[in-house]
């Protein structure tokens, strides 16, 4: 039986848990593909740790210089697990340059800098697999381009950020504060020491920008996307948006509108009925509505070394199937036609907004008179007496232009009879 | 652009989903596969449908004898969607013989003849390809044989069924008889005039058959599936259900045991915050629990022409991928080693078991000691008086063995203060 060796570079979680897999399930996974794979060399940053006996046991030649990798001849498909732009980018089209077929997990990298890499993959006529970016194991990538390949995606919904997720389920179940939650997620492992990727929205910035760009058959870039973090939630929109019948979920969206593509990320009020609300903890989803098949929902772990591990060896076997057909896959999604993004000011949707402010009358007049004014009407509304002569008011709005909606904003934080800025969350059904 | 000619035989509301579909995406298939894919010859049933406009306007060669489609030498893949056994297993074979990669949506075909057909086309060096067989346009197969290849699949559940489905959430929401709302899925479409294979079980059983071989990488039949079908279910068991927390689903099941298979279909006590549990109407779902990706879930439309078409359009295209690479991928799900399927009497589950009896005293205390002459622990009850001095009493078990349960069963059915039989649903959680 053919072999096919696979140069591995990182061994942190996700790239142990690409080995572990590799090792355990040798067998089946040579019945299935009729060629055996296995690690060829691993290249790890740490020289200490190349010496550790779990890595020794496997049996496979360690380096500390990615160049060994790339540079072997019998390694056949590299697998980038460290994550990051430098040296990912270096080594991926050192990688490309060398005819290797390449498989990664890496959003950010392929994000900013997909152009470039999947040029030189046409060029050197290998391919680029991705699955593991976004979502983890779940196979959206797959789904997208092949299962959904004869159908067209109007919208997509993603719970794509296990952290912000984590976070906002804890908020949400015991009432407690962001920055406490956090300080939770951090020290169970579910949040970075410095979260700022998860909770300002980057990644998850990232990983719909590549979503979409496969999804639409177009190019949309990170910074294109209109990005929110979990950050700006409080616990008591939480609650408030519950006393609306909502959750509030931390969402990456694009629509296809034709002549122009919407994407953005922020915290969402979202009806609880809808299944992507039922999506706690660090689980991810994707909900799809094409115009074929309708709406379909994708759901599970979408991050942890063996959930990516599993996404990851499953490009790798794909890659090994073409190279045992002597044939490639397309290095990148067909770009059908350029499209343009279109400018969030002029995106709509429906609004949540929340103002403490005094407890007087003709407070709700005004606020309501701003809206109008920038052509936003009023759909439901609640005011409660706080302490020290203090009301909370909360409007839901019908559909708005969020040109507007920040227009009548403005005005409404320059109120005297507001006390602090208006925190607005956007709402999707 | 090189042009791939596809036989459509069939021309249901799946067979016109494919045509309508593959005309009105052509560009974009084009763009994203390199080649052009076009109906090359029609094959349908009624020759005064072939003279109608709306085939006419097609542009392609209609016939009613199928033969003029698998002996077309410019098809090159033929689909199937005619259904049933005959005659869809003749030109199955003729059209693996005569070369060409097969794609089709036939479940109750595949899990009865798959060995046949499958070693044909492996002698044939041709595709079997089926993804619409199970769970219309949602990419279940492909996640199985693609995404998870590296993982193991300790457990499924599927609502695949969606007649039964339907069924059950309009008893649920109306609290309708099963008799009543059969007559109105019947006039709504979404059952057919003959109901015996959906409300049965028998559909989901071919359904589970296939993917519980594929899951494990073994052959299991049909006949090898313990089926009830939703036709058990009384409305009055749904009230019961809720009121323990439960709601009642029609539920594919197989979990792997090492050394034998459990596969079963039936009616399901499910917990209401499983995910499963919200998948109401004619949708479907996939329930898969793997070792390294954990809990996933794959949800959406699991019928009807254009989902359906979705996933034969997939399929034509993997197989026109491998057309222009001049390789093919194995036409059968890979058998890594046969297993046994687990006798009914010794899979374990808990029970959900309501009787109508005589409201004296000490029928409980002959229930619950049946139930403990067989080994059978009570986890919940509740007594209630009814009319006419009848009383309806219903238990939760603990995880008992179906053996013992059937013959405590057997007993209770047989007192004399029990007025009908038990009525007895399983649960899973």
């Amino acid at each position: 039986m053919r072999r096919i060796g696979i140069g591995l570079i990182g061994f942190g979680t996700v790239g142990q848990g690409v080995a572990r897999l590799l090792s355990a399930n040798a067998e089946m996974i040579a019945a299935r593909l009729g060629a055996t794979v296995a690690l060829q060399r691993i290249a790890l940053r740490d020289p200490a740790r190349a010496r550790n006996p779990s890595v020794e046991s496997l049996g496979v030649p360690v380096t500390t210089d990615w160049r060994d990798v790339v540079d072997d001849r019998d390694v056949r498909v590299v697998c980038e697990v460290i994550g990051g732009l430098d040296p990912a980018r270096e080594l991926m089209m050192a990688a490309i340059r060398n005819g290797k077929h390449v498989v990664t997990a890496n959003k950010h990298l392929l994000a900013e800098h997909g152009d470039e890499i999947f040029s030189a993959a046409d060029n050197a006529g290998v391919e680029v697999h991705f699955e593991a970016a976004v979502a983890g194991g779940l196979p959206i990538i797959r789904t997208i381009r092949e299962g959904l390949v004869a159908d067209r995606i109007d919208a997509l919904w993603g719970i794509v950020n296990g952290t912000s997720n984590f976070i906002l389920t804890r908020m949400e179940q015991a009432g407690t504060a962001f920055a406490d939650v956090l300080r939770e997620a951090q020290a169970a492992g579910y949040a970075e020491a410095d979260p700022t990727l998860d909770i300002e929205g980057i990644d998850a910035a990232h990983k719909i920008a590549l979503l979409a760009s496969l999804a639409f058959a177009t190019r949309i870039r990170p910074g294109q996307v209109f990005t929110r973090g979990v950050s700006i939630v409080e616990a008591a929109d939480l609650a408030w948006a519950a006393r609306f019948g909502f959750r509030v979920k931390h969402l990456a969206i694009a629509k296809d509108h034709g002549d122009a593509i919407e994407v953005r990320v922020h915290p969402t009020l979202i009806p609880r009925e809808w299944l992507l609300a039922s999506v706690s903890g660090v689980l991810n989803a994707v909900y799809i509505r094409s115009r074929a098949l309708g709406p379909s929902l994708y759901y599970g772990h979408g991050a942890g070394g063996d959930a990516t591990a599993v996404a990851l060896l499953g490009d790798i076997i794909d890659a090994c199937r073409s190279l045992l057909a002597f044939r490639h896959a397309p290095a990148r999604p067909t770009e059908v036609a350029p499209r343009p993004v279109r400018e969030m000011g002029d995106v709509e949707c429906r609004y949540y907004l929340r103002l403490a402010c005094s407890d007087q009358p003709g407070v709700l007049a005004r606020v309501a008179g701003a809206l109008a004014a920038h052509d936003i009407s009023i759909a439901e509304v609640v005011q409660e007496r706080a302490a020290d002569g203090q009301a909370t008011l909360v409007l839901l709005t019908h559909r708005a232009r969020e040109r507007n909606m920040q227009a009548a904003r403005g005005e409404i934080d320059r109120f005297d009879v507001v006390s602090q800025p208006a925190r607005l969350l956007r709402i999707e059904e």
